[in-house]
């Protein structure tokens, strides 16, 4: 019965989300060290996609602003692609104002300072050293938006080790309502696979969710984000 | 006339490796910083792939040592999924005696010296400098290889200035036969694209082969092997 209704709740007729406006940023980003070599993270860019093709399915206009992920752009919605963080928070600021933004990219946190314009040489005096400088932090910066914060703000933690406590902290620093938190450990399968296991950390507490389907954990958020967009009013 | 003898000499008929034993590197390596960051390049893995794949099509028995790459492995050719440079070495080595080694890949030339157990977290104190330490060099080590060093050694040479003059020093350094050279700056499409350009660089000279795509640069690549390694005799 239970099972029912939340499928009932799922199906495609059910328009949760029609007249919204919802904005999901997801897979890596890559920062460049020369014009061949950069730094990139396992980020595949399922779970945000997948979030995306979800809250499409629930009737939102959609933007994806994506790293270079390893899926397909889904159906029905308008994906702009990036390479860098400072890239994709000039595309997101571009996109607002929106209901609801969920960052599920993995933002590479740093850059290197002096990316090269030549293809770095070998054997110009041994090993260079990479000097990094701190990305922009679109998580915080949109969650703390002056005129421009969407109603909902969600944003994820990919931990290896204390994946709640992380969780918890990394939502009161950036200001945002939700945190979607995973443990990334290379163990568990999780980045670049098609199973995850979250917990959902918000002002009320932790929910613990079972492990899914990435497709399913996204139909799942989709339908909590539009009962909170629904509390909230329109 | 020539067109036509040289389509007869490429088709699938001719088995003109037939016999022998062609070990190919493709693709970029990944070189970790913690569990989901990594230094990464703009190899697709489409050349050397390819050339696995025309080896494989005149009667080769081909090993593939591939780096994570875009592409698929190709059909009828024992494929090794590697990551880093020296899980590319090891594998190399393990799959020696080869007629002929082409190394294609996009060999990172460093790796991070202290790459960490967890997630480097951001707010540890500010951004990370990033100590790299020259990786194992498989192209000069199999070269110079002092038992088994394989008749034909082709190196490849991806460039972003003066790329023949780089490709001829890097002959004679690494102690190849052949250097495959091209220029890869971005505004050539070549890094990831279906087409290349290719020099190729031996004791003989210089030849600048017309544009083309991969496979086609790949069949006239391996007929040339086919005709190198005939000459030598069996």
């Amino acid at each position: 019965e239970i099972l029912g209704a939340i499928e009932e709740m799922l199906s495609p007729q059910q328009q949760i989300l029609k007249g919204r406006r919802v904005l999901v940023t997801s897979g890596p980003t890559h920062e460049p060290i020369d014009p061949v070599r950069f730094i990139a993270n396992r980020s595949s860019g399922k779970q945000g996609h997948a979030i995306a093709a979800a809250a499409r399915a629930a009737g939102a206009e959609v933007v994806l602003v994506s790293g270079p992920a390893e899926v397909a752009d889904p159906q029905g919605v308008r994906t702009l692609h990036v390479e860098s963080a400072r890239d994709m928070m000039a595309a997101v600021e571009e996109n607002l104002p929106v209901d609801c933004a969920i960052f599920a990219a993995a933002v590479a946190d740093w850059r290197v300072a002096d990316a090269s314009d030549q293809k770095i040489k070998k054997d110009a005096g041994g090993a260079p050293t990479l000097h990094l400088v701190e990305n922009p932090d679109i998580l915080a910066s949109i969650a703390r938006h002056h005129t421009l914060r969407p109603r909902l703000v969600v944003g994820f933690a990919a931990e290896t080790e204390q994946v709640v406590a992380h969780a918890k902290a990394k939502r009161e620093r950036k200001g945002c309502d939700w945190i979607v938190a995973n443990d990334v450990s290379p163990a568990t399968g999780i980045m670049g696979g098609d199973l995850n296991t979250v917990h959902l950390v918000s002002a009320a507490g932790v929910e613990d969710w079972p492990s899914a389907s990435k497709a399913e954990v996204a139909r799942r958020l989709v339908a909590r984000i539009a009962a909170a967009l629904g509390e909230a009013g329109r």
